[in-house]
């Protein structure tokens, strides 16, 4: 069954996790340019990975194409030994995903995100081909729907969405933004408008803010499509960090992003409780983003078993709200295998030196910011930085 | 060149990271028994953070066979659907621990540790034999060398060592205790010459502690060699969380232990400082435990490189010091890629209902504990719980 | 000169600080009535800090007649062994400040706040009959001017200033509210709106609020006149206690109020940047409420010395940004002796098991609130809560 | 009834609270001299505060002589206009404190505190000489009792006990140190044995420590008076602030002493778990120093009422356990009436970019230290930094 027909039914479809913060951790990716080229250089490393998100209960794998444009492999991708092309990456993630899609119950989905051919300015035409060159291959290996996500404005989410529609399958829209709307100021609601007229199915957000804040943007995104009386499914794909004290652009303006984002990485209950909100929300394809690891999609599972009437494979391995402690030789640590006790524990950090909120760095790059950053007299960042706090 | 021949020799010998923990988050190893059974149910998850590991810069890639003496096995495997015998699970940790080692320039040590009998009162054959039925299998699979891991109690590991040696091989031993010392109250530098005499060639701490607790345990085995005038390789394997607030048991009675425990997670940083303050130390045997992902061994191989004179596979996928973060389109990033401002960053926990720190569970099984625990009166853990309460 | 003529040559104005709290702390007033009747009990303790905050650098002194309204007297101050009468305690509260006012430069301004009779539905009448009784008070003793303070809702407000006016003395109102507005949902523009029209010269809040939160609030005030094209003085006394963590009703409803605020208590030198903050915003009546202390208040004085050209009388015993630290024998503690050591340190806490930010309780009386609170179904306080909490 | 018959009858005598501190927040005294030539200057705030230390339940009131000597006076107090004579503060001091001490039933003590003559090495003839000097007006204006207090090296206190032994009247002798001794390395149990065996009647520790680390020197003195078969009652004045984290010289060396200690100050419920444990310890002269207010003395009154058998005057304006709240309008409010709600609050800074815990500046002026400081080629501090640092 495909995605619309599961979500038509009123199916919970849970998503995979993070593949770039999780590889990154196993040395597979490089942080920074964030590149997939691990699908050609270490397959066994992907698939296994893959196969962990399957065994935890996903029912999407998504294909590790992520930043896998060319413009961004060429700008980017330069610090790969021997030059990868753009084509052997993304048929390298597919046949990953499929052979472990065929290991259970699970879509392929093939996925775009945004391009830097866009944040250069470049024109709608380059930005639309660079997309139509990773739906070839998504076309060729037949993916079974396809998922434009990680989009900071809608503008290009939309041009995106127009792309993956010339398949004819099923296409998703994620924008990685909080509830103040898109870089250039359009509005969570307006931005789910746009992109269900561009021809999306499922919409909602991914990566960029913990699921607090993704899920109150998601709201706003119902909200404006029930005003302007549209119909689709909605989605989540938060981090699995808490980021409470960020800023426009999410956890990246965080001083602690990405090498110091440890004493956030969310619990597996802090994840039962965004599975259920997502679920009262009305959201039914829910997943994760970067910081998801395998054991934080079995927490979305487990959480809606009931609801499902089944518990995912690597449950076995896994007691729910901690019952495998029940055996522990310790009457303390036994005490702990009970869901009160882990639903209320406030985590400490063991970091008496460190605070509990930062200030994120940086301005949020708005409409504004761009144009600056265009101007030629700005040659330096020095530059840049001061005319943009003298805006301020 | 084996591994007292590289330490000999003045080599630095980097360990491996935590399996229980690491493949816990993956979906294969349950947490309270912690038993490895998924060396014969799921091998390539093994083989696959074995190979991690090997990539991050690990010299030693010990055999997954925690907690699998046949006691173990049966009093807490019944989870597992079908038996499968204690030998199956030593055997095919020993193979896929080969398997990987080849790949590089690894070598496989058979690990064994505490024992249900011991902990029950079993007398010294009988734990013994728990050992022997392990080791035979590390001799058939001819495993490189045997460590005496996470043991509580110095008597218990001295047996161990004892059993080890028989096999004619180099035998390392470390014990899961703080500054104050084994369970029954002996000294880290009486347990330290204890090892020795019994024919251990490096000491020293695994698990239960955080780095900077651990090498003060290691501080002290050293003072009490010296004082004893015995030789011997140093070695430490801590855990990869912050552990200032723990009592005399380690992470195990802190509240959070071990569903909660992420915002004590390491970055790549504490790990650093710690690679360098061990090896100031004279620890020349540097890995880690629970908690301990493959980036963090590559920490400790990064951190140490100047000493070495190499990098580690795995560093292709990484800039010392967040370099790799130069070429980030936004400024602000940019300017976290140098080494003083991952060094001085107090990451915040994004959590600012919790605490720092929290008060430990429990009383720890001291002499006295292990005593009233037999005690034929103290029917029910209330009542043990309130002798103990009465006791302090 | 008077307080108009004052604040129209663009003098700044200075105000006191909490009296309620800071003579709980010293023992002349009780918590939860917070009543004044130690002005007739123990003038010399009302005296002493009358003194303290007009050496401190106050130029308005505050007759202490906070609550003392018959109506408020009668309900709650049957604590106190001789009943003292309202008159009695007005009277006694003027000539106290009167008398240390005489001993430098300030005026002493008479102060009405809200009344029971208001919170229990009394009709207009009824409610403005109790202003007019302290007011009689403050015309016979010659006050310089009024202050209607610590208001929750614009409704009751706008009658304490209707009463107060009719004394023909200029009149300050203040509302203890943040940036949500009053109890029934009136914006704070909308409330400086109708506290103008109905007389007041000087308008602002006071009390419930840290600075950054009471700030915004006037800031919205000053909004709401600029659109409704009326003229106004501002006027800010905020508490001296960070509550970036309260809800609608300020810090009453913190889980620490009113016994354990200490953690929250501001530095000298988060006063100094309040001061700068409400004068660059274009308020030139600058107090305190509770928490204000006389060093807090000299704070103030002395961060806008350099606007007014003068330090109070305190400062004798003071050096800007901790200068008098420059010939301590430490020389580490003499390095303290600056401006940007103070500015930028991030005090700790010393208590590391207690979160930095608290979940407020209760529900903020709303309009609707106080409804339910008249129905004769809601007969239980659980059963009121349950209410509530359905509503929401 | 003298200070001695008291203790010896088994009474709790209550001390009061800091006034240098206290003073300092209201305007009369320096931060960095800390002298108290306010005695002269402005008796009617010194009066104030003795009246609230009386009314808050003290048994003793202390003369407000801190640093009163002539050295001290002179070297420091040249801020101050007209020169005041050191006889003047200490005469004034005596009659101010005996003027409140006769509107109750207090006793009066005469206080001297370490001098600078000893700091910088002046013989043991000079350094009693300014003991000397001050013990003149305290006999001449009849004190009930002696205290020496705030001494960081045991050979000063001991000069100091010699000296005011002399009077006749009974002495007490509080060291400002902690568990591990003097700046000489003199241990506590090592320190009490001295002053008892100088003649002192009570010994103890007063300032620079929080409660708990100062019961657990007190504690450590009791144990070395028993090794040594000596007889002494125990004291104890702490600090109002939580120090877990200060080093060997106490809170001096915190990053946030003297001006942003605000989030460390204890709370009543704080104080009243300190009473119960100096009680239990057997003190029985309880008292505070800096940061102490009124009802922090208070809470140690209230706290050990039923052991005395009454209350203080001043709560009549409190209510055991928060019970003033019982009448609140807000039932969430009045539900903070208990004790277990205050006993069990864990108040919240709202501070999130604050941390719980410091590290302390400096490196604790020991012996070796001195030594350094005279040394001539330390010419300048930056010079004497680094020699320290070497020598760590």
């Amino acid at each position: 069954q495909g995605i619309l027909e599961r979500l038509d039914a009123g199916e919970i479809v849970i998503g995979d996790g993070g593949f770039v913060f999780a590889l990154e951790k196993r040395g597979y990716v490089k942080a920074g340019p964030w590149t997939p080229e691990a699908t050609v250089e270490h397959p066994e490393a992907v698939r296994q990975l893959h196969r962990e998100f399957l065994r935890a209960g996903a029912n999407v794998l998504q294909t590790f194409t992520f930043y896998a444009s060319e413009d961004k492999l060429e700008n980017r991708g330069n610090y790969v030994a021997e030059k990868i092309s753009c084509q052997k990456v993304n048929e390298a993630a597919c046949d990953i995903a499929r052979e472990v899609a065929n290991e259970g119950d699970a879509l392929v989905a093939g996925g775009v995100s945004q391009t830097p051919s866009y944040l250069s300015c470049k024109d709608k035409t380059e930005v639309k081909a660079a997309f139509r060159q990773q739906l070839d291959v998504f076309v060729k290996k037949n993916v079974d729907f396809l998922i434009a996500e990680y989009f900071e404005h809608v503008e290009e989410a939309v041009w995106a969405v127009e792309v993956l529609k010339e398949s004819g399958k099923p296409v998703a829209a994620t924008m990685c933004i909080g509830p103040e709307g898109d870089m250039h100021g359009v509005s969570p609601g307006q931005c789910a408008v746009q992109l269900v007229k561009a021809g999306a199915s499922i919409v909602g957000v991914n990566c960029h803010f913990d699921p607090e804040t993704s899920l109150e943007t998601v709201r706003l995104m119902k909200e404006g499509l029930q005003a302007a009386k549209l119909k689709a499914h909605l989605m989540s794909q938060p981090l699995a960090f808490h980021t409470p004290d960020c800023g426009k652009q999410g956890f990246i303006d965080l001083p602690e992003f990405p090498f110091g984002l440890e004493p956030r990485i969310l619990t597996r209950w802090d994840i039962q409780k965004y599975a259920r909100k997502a679920y009262d929300l009305g959201i039914r394809f829910i997943g994760g983003c970067c910081g998801f690891e395998p054991y934080h999609t079995r927490a979305i599972a487990e959480e809606l078993a009931p609801e499902r009437g089944f518990l995912p494979e690597a449950s076995e391995k896994h007691g729910s709200w901690g019952d495998n402690l029940s055996m522990h030789t310790k009457p303390w640590v036994r005490a702990r295998a009970r869901k009160e006790y882990w639903e209320n524990l406030k985590p400490a950090s063991g970091r008496p030196y460190c605070p509990s909120m930062s200030k994120p760095d940086g301005w949020g790059v708005t409409k504004g910011a761009k144009e600056l950053m265009q101007q030629k007299e700005a040659t330096t960042e020095q530059q840049l930085k001061e005319l943009f706090q003298k805006k301020k």
